[in-house]
């Protein structure tokens, strides 16, 4: 592609995300046509210069590029379904966050109707969309990523093709994704935590930043442990986790928190010690994760 | 101090960290005398140049400035009851783990033996002990922080004083470091998940740093909502987590994994929804956490 013939893509969905996609686009110089259920959120895409489509199935037909982000595969297939002709011989980019089994499920629709499917996740909030080292994976039809890879690349200069299977996408965001929610309930719990001694919140900030790059800089050793299934030369062992676990009964009443929800991780702990890993690496937790306790 | 006349430095307890603590006073050109229970231990620092202390009222007599990294502050007690009369005029400087009440207990004691004390926190691994960047945060006797303030700086350039309370620095470490073993566990699931479909879980460690980096650039945001109690504008809402939680079962389905420990995590999102969160940010959990759960 030259600067002079940008692809033309569409966007379906303009959500805090597909508006921040479409947005990208338009003003990386694509010829951007959009597409919303709900008609209201179009008016400012078409303020920045996209098009509109009245219809899911003009829209699809306006462009060799097919972005979606709407809330779920479902919804997606939902919203498609009037555009199922249009697809045949198209892209279609899915953009949502789901299941693998989601993945494979709106792949098979989509290769049903005729469509090259890629699936992908942006690993960011839409306000990053567009910068240099944002990263949005993908995976399904390479062909499609190759010949696509410079106009995606608009979204995130940190783009990466994971594989062919259209699942994979889905699985790295949930693999990744999963530590969002117990990280930040962690940095909550600290911040109710400094509340109930007067102080704020964001003297808490600096100190998170820098215990979040301490472990960003040992992931590295856990991968390798749990890769080669060695966990016997700990940097920390499940016994010295064990041992800090009772702080946090300790917290909860210093700082009047409901601190219930740590109970099942210090459940892993204390079956990690039951399987023989108490003085082994914190990383053998993977070996009990993975073992379903039949009998909750 | 000048380059030859450093403080003299006692370092009581050299397991991981205490020695990682001693041989970077040795290697700072402090005269360093060393006490461990189990003498085994004291070999390696004597070899790097420290001076071993047969009995700890010895090692307590040496310096003027002793720091104490044992296990608990009830084992730091323990240990350092023999030495009671020789801590009169003597700073001692505390760098195990507790809670805010151990560190307050610890206070009163150092203090009813004539010190003048101060609690602390390594905020990293034994290994980046001394490094530039790597974080301690202290508490308590502002005199013996300023008075030594170049000499603890040799255990890791981002050394701060967070006030005069004695357990401030214990509410800092467990505010901050609670949410390393969700985060890990979150990780170990996610290597877990990549390991069921035969791919390494160090595939994983480029997009989890990145993630984590991305977290971290949410934090001052999250922290101003909880400060201004307003969480009215949300860049991601409860109502989104909570439809994300459905993807952790399925994420269990898929890579037969124990994902149980996210129960108490969705039941946090119920409860904010409840509380009428829903639509609000996800920062909002902090006012969730405040309110113990009376039926559990
Ligand atoms: N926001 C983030 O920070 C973020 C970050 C990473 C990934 N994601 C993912 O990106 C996806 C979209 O998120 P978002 O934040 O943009 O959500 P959002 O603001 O709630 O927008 C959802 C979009 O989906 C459309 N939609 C939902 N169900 C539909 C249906 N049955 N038929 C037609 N349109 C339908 C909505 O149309 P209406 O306007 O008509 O309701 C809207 O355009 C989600 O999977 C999310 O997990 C979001
Ligand atoms: N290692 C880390 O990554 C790390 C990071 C940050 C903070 N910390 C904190 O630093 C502190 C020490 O951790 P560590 O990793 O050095 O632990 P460690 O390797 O298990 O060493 C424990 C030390 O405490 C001594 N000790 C324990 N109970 C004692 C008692 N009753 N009387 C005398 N000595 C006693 C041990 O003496 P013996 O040799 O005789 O057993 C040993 O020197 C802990 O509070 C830990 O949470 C550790």
């Amino acid at each position: 592609m030259t600067g002079d013939h940008r692809t033309p893509v569409t966007v379906i969905g303009l959500g805090s995300m597909g508006a921040a996609l479409a947005a990208a686009f338009v003003e990386g110089g694509h010829p951007t046509t959009v597409w919303n259920r709900t008609a209201g959120k179009v008016a400012a895409l078409v303020g920045k210069g996209a098009k509109q489509a009245e219809r899911i199935e003009d829209a699809v037909a306006a462009s060799p590029l097919v972005v979606a982000c709407l809330t779920s595969y479902d919804d997606t297939r939902q919203a498609l379904e009037p555009a199922g002709a249009a697809l045949r011989g198209r892209a279609l980019v899915t953009l949502n966050s789901g299941s693998p089994a989601g993945a494979r499920e709106m792949a098979s629709w989509a290769v049903g109707h005729g469509a090259r499917f890629l699936d992908g996740a942006v690993k960011n909030v839409p306000s990053a969309v567009g910068a240099s080292d944002t990263l949005l994976y993908y995976s399904g039809d390479k062909s499609v990523f190759d010949e696509y890879e410079t106009t995606l690349r608009v979204l995130g200069g940190d783009t990466v093709h994971l594989g062919d299977e259209p699942d994979l996408a889905a699985l790295y965001e949930m693999a990744v994704g999963g530590t969002l929610l117990p990280a930040l309930v962690g940095f909550f719990q600290g911040a109710a935590a400094v509340q109930a001694r007067g102080l704020p919140a964001s003297s808490l900030v600096r100190f998170t930043t820098k215990w979040f790059e301490m472990i960003n800089s040992v992931l590295p050793v856990f991968a390798e442990e749990i890769d080669n299934g060695d966990y016997s030369k700990p940097a920390s062992s499940v016994n010295l986790f064990l041992a800090g676990a009772a702080y946090d009964e300790e917290l909860g009443k210093e700082a009047s928190l409901d601190v219930a929800w740590h109970a099942p991780l210090h459940d892993l702990l204390n079956r990690a010690v039951a399987a023989g890993y108490g003085d082994h690496s914190i990383s053998a937790l993977v070996e009990v994760l993975k073992k379903p306790d039949q009998a909750t």
